[in-house]
């Protein structure tokens, strides 16, 4: 049994974006040599969150709106008296900055429409990190 | 230290339905004789999710209706450009589709009102598969 | 390679309360002695929550705020017949009941602005849990 990490370095363009790290994931998980064990995907920043789902275009679209709704930028947000930033803060709170992924016998398990997204609630940004965490032998 | 995983095949019956899954995790727990260690609950699945709560009738149904108030089907998703279940990907991008648990002393740790759901976001489905992942010793 | 845990007692005050947790939970890595690993904060409960983020009295309000705008407590609740907290469990269902956190190097890995909060959501409680526990080496 043995811990291995790294952080991914990932540049963010927009405002409001969601990056494609599964690639990065899956070959971390490879290089680690781990067979069985968990894989955290930890964002260490308060506005930004990490989900799992299909990479479309329609829907990756979709899910920008969905949280432009949901979290508006414009709602008097009292933390806006002091950064412009509360509806990105609020969005991290509530959608959540990590996941846990299995691996199985040295593959990373996820569905086939379930990629990573680091999602950038508040860009652009030169340096976002993520960090990967596995546990297991 | 050791890993130990096991999947569950679970047949949906309704469009969105939430399945109460914790004796099929407790059992899990119990056989696999760890006594302390993190217990993964992960549906490897784009359009389904897991939450832990009451286990009561009516409070199911508040849910389920603040899930179809929350993700309209109908709602101009560019995703139902391709298929008809965008709603189904985002209520399981925004709610997660995984849950860690932790095991002490033989047993999973959890409220007295907490009990763990798969929730199918799009079903009926023939078989959704819940992947449980304990590691600890 | 160990787990160790611990459970805080934490007295609430209020219905709805962000009560911050991060002195506690750094602490226990600390004591730990563990360099690396998992470390899960887990509450126990069906209308708490745990949540990353910042610090701020006017960000903390926006989320109390954002979490009684989101949730009403008058909605008709199915679960209000039997109870009347139906909003803070569906809350809970929502916003999720734990973190997982990366410790690298002997230390708890979070954003510069990445507080851990225990959500009070049906309060005041004379004991909310909160578990601690960490594995790793």
């Amino acid at each position: 049994m043995k811990t291995v990490s790294k952080t991914l370095k990932i540049e963010t363009k927009k405002k409001i974006e969601l990056i494609d790290i599964t690639n990065e994931v899956e070959n971390f998980v490879r290089e680690s040599n781990i067979k069985n064990g968990f894989c955290l995907i930890f964002a260490p920043h308060a506005t930004a969150a990490i989900i799992a789902n299909e990479n479309e275009k329609g829907l990756i679209n979709d899910i920008i709106r969905k949280i432009k709704e949901e979290f508006p930028q414009e709602y008097n947000w009292e933390h806006d008296r002091i950064d412009d930033n509360a509806y990105a803060h609020i969005a991290s709170s509530f959608i959540g900055a990590s996941k846990v992924f299995p691996i199985i016998d040295g593959r990373l398990i996820r569905g086939t429409w379930q990629n990573i997204f680091l999602v950038e609630l508040d860009g652009p940004r030169f340096i976002r990190n993520v960090i990967l965490q596995i546990i297991g032998e």
